[in-house]
């Protein structure tokens, strides 16, 4: 097993029950993985029957970081993907849980910060959440019966990664690559720009509002910027300002 | 999908907690299986905790049929895989899920009766059980930390035969929903966006102008645009300008 300089990280959005917290930390450790972050879980931290579904896991695992926003919890991520059971009306890939699991090898092997959003139970995660993540996880499943448990999901998932990363003896590492933008990064640059076109108007309908700032996000995420190419499209927005006619 | 004239049977052998039952029905469901057999249930049958947990995959699989024996609940089966988290001393292949779902299905399209038999949480399946099978299925984990969830092996299993059914295709590119941007549509943009921050003194070192104006190109390229996309992104250098402080 090639040594990877980061796992990727399990963030688990606003759970409600604490077995299926319990229950995917017990999966991730099954398959290697210790890096577990929850946003907001309802019932608080720590969780007496989280631990005690976990069969040992949380007690072994680093501890579990808890975050109150999304954007906090993916603040060090360079690529983010999320967990939905249905196809939302977003530009965003959509892999399966194997494809996702080769390209998390090889982002992890670049020395990139991967992590996997998994939503609430029942309702998933939202459209603000999802557009936070580069592409989409969609397990194959039954259509007639598609509602996958939290922790299945995570310990498929987790699965698929520990066999790629098992079959995969020793790959070669792309030289030279950029540093990917964080997500706090590529978060700064979407506020700023949403605060300078507010201010020229361009959101006339308040209530696209959200939709639009969705996409415009989509777009800028599908590129993948660099660290460096954040720099340069603040560059532009400030050279756009300062370009008076 | 090819239609294969039977489905691979799961079946528990002495499971505790119906918890356990639920979610291994559940996660069946969820993969397109629903021949499930229990040998001697703990707690009887039927059982409402298992009943909860199946989120409705109970009420709408065939009857779980009950067995008093491993034997007679393999009794219409021509392969058996069991399910064990270590190595026995039998002379029996070992095989991984994945490579199972393969030799599952090949069996299946030759009418093969297939079985999967699932141990009891904690002790497994005894010797004399797994000596019932044809070959052991093993799942890949962690050495230090190997202790599947009943409900997690199923899953895991379900899934790698779903998955050898589907022939899924990675990668699902979402469809009809937006024309890419035309290449002259992209260079207007370009033109555009070069124009506006060179007013704003964007281009400091001239020698450095071709390249720089390379790497915009590169980033917004990499985004593959749409022509709705450039439209927004018309409207973003519009609105910008417009917003100056």
């Amino acid at each position: 097993m090639p040594a990877l300089p980061h796992q990727p990280v399990f963030i688990l959005v606003n759970p409600q029950m604490g077995e299926n917290i319990g229950a995917t930390a017990r999966a991730m450790l099954n398959f290697g993985l210790q890096d577990l972050r929850i946003v907001a879980p309802r019932d608080g931290w720590p969780n007496e029957k989280a631990d005690a579904m976990s069969a040992g896991a949380l007690a072994e695992m680093p501890p579990v970081k808890i975050f109150a926003t999304l954007s906090e919890a993916v603040a060090d991520c360079t690529y983010i993907f999320s967990s939905a059971a249905n196809e939302r009306d977003m530009m965003k890939p959509i892999v399966t849980a194997r494809h996702a699991a080769t390209d998390m090898v090889s982002r992890l092997e670049n020395s990139e910060r991967v992590a996997v959003i998994l939503g609430r139970e029942r309702t998933g995660l939202t459209n603000d959440e999802i557009a936070l993540s580069h592409a989409m996880i969609s397990i194959p499943v039954n259509v007639d019966f598609n509602s996958l448990n939290l922790a299945q999901a995570a310990a498929i998932i987790a699965y698929e990664f520990a066999q790629t990363v098992m079959e995969t003896p020793g790959r070669v590492v792309p030289l030279g690559k950029t540093v990917p933008a964080t997500g706090a990064e590529f978060d700064n640059f979407c506020r700023r720009l949403e605060e300078e076109i507010d201010k020229g108007g361009f959101f006339r309908a308040p209530e696209l509002r959200p939709s639009v700032t969705r996409n415009i996000r989509t777009f800028f995420m599908r590129a993948e910027p660099t660290s460096q190419e954040v720099s340069t499209l603040h560059g532009i927005i400030t050279a756009i300002k300062a370009g008076r006619d």
